[in-house]
Order: structure tokens, then sequence, then C-alpha cells
């Protein structure tokens, strides 16, 4: 997958050049360009922004500079741009990305986009109702999240573990040594040996950690038998506590 | 404020580094502490990690380490943690940490954390349903969300810009030269120079689009006599569309 990013910081971008991504990188399982918009302006003092029509405080980015951009760029896939009125990022947007071939982000920075600027891209998405001073770190945490479902970027160690979201509960509780910590102990039955109790506790308490604090993911998906059996035990066991 | 992070991975904070978040470090508005909770193993490997009670592929993060790190610091405020059962982080959580003097933030990075660590933390919130491989990149979302409303960090340009979310109401569009960007024209009553038609479209066009993208955000809002005027304009212009 090749990843086309339009910025004007670029140098923010190290966070994708470490670790499992930066490895991913250096073994060529996705490509990473980086384009300074700001090299696309022609005027002088190489300005990326205006004034508003219609007056009032701030600086708005210039449509010129970003459509530049694009152009010179030999192919661009999807193009997508955050955008609070976007649909909301989540890991279903995330899998359906990770199957093209090429992505093209546009990052804007402290400023307004000209309303213009968004019939370039081809998706609008949110990252969360928040305010942040630009598009790079939004943009990052999206491509993280697109780029480790693609082949070869995780290692066992990580693709492996029981992921959020992925099946549709939340984690099981995890534990490692020390088997005691200050008083706090591992269930006993995680050192039982016993692999279908193992098993059954696991699943049970994915479902208490989603009925207890994302009852809203429960109501999205459609429980087995045996699933609406251990729900029932979590409510009455919760109930009493 | 200060802001303590624990990680394995200091170098990846560079984002938090450049721009207006860095000139305000630069200016003393804020602090960073980055703490690489390794240095805080005592095995001769320097291991972090273990292998999981009960069984199963992947590695869980060992509560020691960082238990260490956060007891290294000779103060710590509240402590927070990203995990998926947690609350969702928005804007108006950003509001809250803003008013304290100290933050510290545990990252882990693609791997489980064993279940007692989250008992370290003040919080557990959520960025978002999606899988990332750390928590470097949506703990520097939150840092940038929380620190851009700290007095001095924001240059008034960008200060100023009316920001979604803070109003509960999306931004309405802004428009910057050219006029005319190859046949899509910037609305007239911008160009027009009358203040008042000017603030009228602005709020309309921020409930529109508030209409439109988010009803969500309207539900949640208590209307002006006047907003409820425009909302069923715009109900009537859009329905005629």
């Amino acid at each position: 997958m090749k990843i086309n990013v339009l910025t004007l910081f670029p140098d923010m971008f190290t966070p994708l050049k470490t670790s499992m991504l930066g490895r991913g990188l250096e073994d060529g399982k996705w490509a990473l360009n980086l384009v300074n918009f700001r090299d696309f302006t022609t005027d002088v003092h190489h300005h990326v922004d205006d004034t508003p029509y219609g007056g009032g405080a701030g600086m708005v980015l210039q449509i010129m500079p970003i459509k530049k951009a694009l152009d010179s760029l030999p192919s661009k896939g999807k193009v997508i741009i955050t955008a609070p009125q976007g649909r909301t990022f989540n890991e279903q947007v995330a899998q359906e990305w990770a199957k093209e071939d090429e992505l093209t982000f546009i990052c804007g920075h402290y400023e307004g986009f000209d309303q213009r600027i968004y019939d370039l891209a081809d998706e609008t998405v949110s990252i969360g109702d928040y305010v942040l001073t630009g598009g790079e770190l939004p943009t990052m945490s999206m491509i993280d999240a697109t780029v480790r479902l693609l082949p070869g970027i995780l290692g066992n160690s990580a693709s492996a573990v029981e992921e959020s979201f992925s099946h549709g509960l939340l984690e099981y509780p995890q534990y490692t040594r020390p088997a005691d910590f200050e008083g706090q102990k591992v269930p006993d039955v995680l050192i039982s040996g016993n692999h279908q109790k193992i098993a059954e506790w696991r699943h049970k308490e994915a479902l208490r950690a989603t009925y207890l604090h994302r009852p809203d993911m429960l109501e999205a998906r459609e429980l087995s038998a045996e699933e609406v059996k251990m729900l029932n035990e979590i409510k009455a066991e919760e109930a009493e506590k």
C-alpha cells in the first residue's frame, strides 16, 4: 500500500517511522510519501492561507496549493480529509481502507479549510468530538490503524492477541508475572492448567467487560446460546455486588 | 501545566515539540516529561513484558516497571490510561483536564496490559472504536487537545476561529481567495460587506451543517427562537433539493 500525506509539517511524522510501522516501511510492506503543500505556493512569501471572505479573525487555508500538490501526484487512490462533519473513523473504516492500493490524506493545521477543499476529497472522516491544533495526529492514528492490518506488519506476538472491536466484545483481562502484586492476585483459574475452563473464563469476562462498560456493543452483536446463558449469570453476579 | 508520559518510545513525541505546542514548551507555558519505563526494569534483558497466565499467544505488559516509573515521579497529578472500556475522550474531557496542574499518561504498545495496571490510573479513557499499535498517538492527540486550551498556546489567528463542539454546532463554511476557483464561487453574501447579513448567513449555515451531518448535536443543544425559525427554513430548503 502507498500512502500520500499532504501536510505543512512533514517532520511530525516520525511516529510512523518507529517500531513496527517503521520496520514495515523499511521492509517495503508499505510506502509513505510526505508532500509539503507549501512547496506548491506561487507567491514570494509562500503563504498557504489568507483572510476569510466576510471578515472575522483567523486565517483560512487556500485551495490552490493543496489542489496543485494533489495534481502533482502520479496517482492518488482514495483522497481522505478529516472534518467534524465526516463519518466517525472506526475499526470498520480501517478494515475497508486496508483493502485499497493507495490512500491520500490532506492535513490542515490550526485553521479553517476553504470549503471547496472538501470537494477535493473522496471521503470526509471525523476522528472524534474534539479539536486539535492540526490534522497530523489524527491522520497518523488513522494510518496506524489501517497499516497494522496489512500482511507482515504485526509480528506474531501482537497479531494473535485477542482484539477489542474486531470480535464485537472488549478484551478479557490479561495477567502476567508476578502472580501476587502487593496482594492483588492473578485469578486462580488462569494458573489451573485447565484449558477449557480458562477459555470459558476468558469468554465470560470479555462479555462482562462489554456488558459493564460498552453495553452498546452487545446490542449490536448477535449472541450465541452459550453467551446468553453467560450473560444471565453475569447480570445476577453484578446485581449481587 | 506539567505532563508526564510513561512510554517505551519517547522519540515518538516529536509532534508535541513542533509548531504551536512546541513554541509553548519553549516559552514554558507547559512542560513535557517523557519517562521510558524500560529504565525501571531490573532484569538484565530489560524486559517489560511476559507471557500471559492461562496461555495464549501475545505478550502482556508487566505492572512492575510501570509502577516503579510512576513511583519515581515527584508528583503525578491525575493518572490517565487509554483502554476501550474507558469513557470516550471528547472536548469536554479536554476542558476538564486543562484545569489540572499536572497529568500523567501511561502508554502501552501493541500488547495487552496486565489488568492490575488499570488500577494504577485515576481515569480510563477511550480514544475511539479502533485498534492502534500503541498508546502514543492517542496520548499525543489527547495532550494536543488539552494543551491548546491553556492560556498563551494558540496565537490570535487560531484562537478566535469559531470552533466546532465548543458551541454545540459544527463550523460554518469558510472561504478565502480566489473568489472563483474553476467555477466554484464564494457565496455572494460573503463579499456583500453587509455584516449583519454575513453573521446571519454564518449562523444559519452552521445550523445547516449540524442538521445535515450531526443531528445528534442539535438534540443535545437548546435552540433559541431565532434558531428554531432558521432550522424550519433549512428543513424546507433541504426538502426541496
